[in-house]
């Protein structure tokens, strides 16, 4: 009995993580991702075409993880800053549970070139334009100041980026131990510092 | 006659910038930088063994042009804040001077992979060493309150480079004219908004 391409999909995805993670990105050969996974060459292909659409489809899921949580902080019944708050929050515990994904996705991705550079802007413009959203609901709503909520949101996602890289190669700082001076940092640059 | 090596070296990466930029890096051919820069495969390759090594050449340059107009700006005799202004203000005019370049430095360096990206991370933390230096300054002598000021520099590196790449791929926001609301921006994310 065959499982469902859905359940395939997924089970090659998790063991490819595990193989990058290990071996890295350029030493792994789709073999090692059929093994892994316990599937066949036939199926791996149907799937994923080749190693960069298994990279791919890493990232779409890292991706999709990060704006579920923060869409889902974000609709929470909360006031409006702590929203914000409880959005970053989620964020960042994110990359701390899925660090070994996230330094696939982050780190071993720079070898892809601009076919991965290309992606990493689409990634960070849909950031942008989430975040930007909800400092614009708190410009209109009066509880954040006049702004360019986009320069903002830009900023935010540069340095949250920034601040994650750093702490995939280094460790440091622990994301949840700074993550309360992360966020006094970011609510004080849109002027919400006193709340 | 010849000239001093280290005008054929200037020389060379000018020719090298303007043959990057028109071309893009991949299509350039050692060949094309001789004739577009009047010297010799020879002399060329005594100054770079190879194209990438043209190309950490020209990183170098403008980091280094970066740097120096950074520590001009904080070395001025100007009260605190003042500093931290003028910097970001020299640092934004910059870019805004030498489009062209810092272009083939922030994007073309993608198509280099791992070996740039080391360079790239051991640049940031060149930049947020010197701002750090000078935030820890801002919080010794009572101008800012207490923080992490490792953190607030790497979270401006960060904010910064997202904000200018997406400049150069797009054009907006133009930065001479974002300059300001960048500046409250970020002096507002380490407690200086009021100032």
């Amino acid at each position: 009995m065959h499982p469902e391409p859905v359940d395939t999909r997924t089970r090659i995805l998790e063991a490819a993580a595990r193989v990058f993670a290990e071996k890295g990105y350029h030493e792994t050969r789709m073999d090692d991702i059929v093994s892994a996974s316990h599937t066949s060459k036939g199926s791996l292909c149907f799937h994923f075409p080749n190693k960069q659409e298994i990279f791919f489809g890493l990232i779409e899921t890292f991706t999709g993880l990060l704006e579920a949580r923060l869409t889902e902080s974000l609709a929470a019944e909360q006031h409006g800053l702590e929203q914000i708050e409880a959005a970053l929050t989620a964020s960042l515990r994110l990359f701390s549970q899925y660090r070994p994904l996230a330094k696939i996705v982050l780190v071993q991705a720079v070898g892809l070139g601009a076919a991965f550079e290309e992606r990493r802007r689409a990634i960070n413009d849909r950031f942008t334009t989430l975040i930007q959203a909800r400092l614009e609901k708190g410009i209109t709503d009066g509880s954040l100041p006049l702004q360019n909520a986009e320069l903002a949101a830009r900023a935010w996602v540069g340095a949250l980026n920034e601040i994650v890289i750093h702490w995939i190669y280094t460790g440091a700082p622990d994301l949840e131990t700074a993550a309360p001076e992360i966020k006094i940092f970011l609510l004080r640059s849109i002027g919400a510092g006193n709340s």
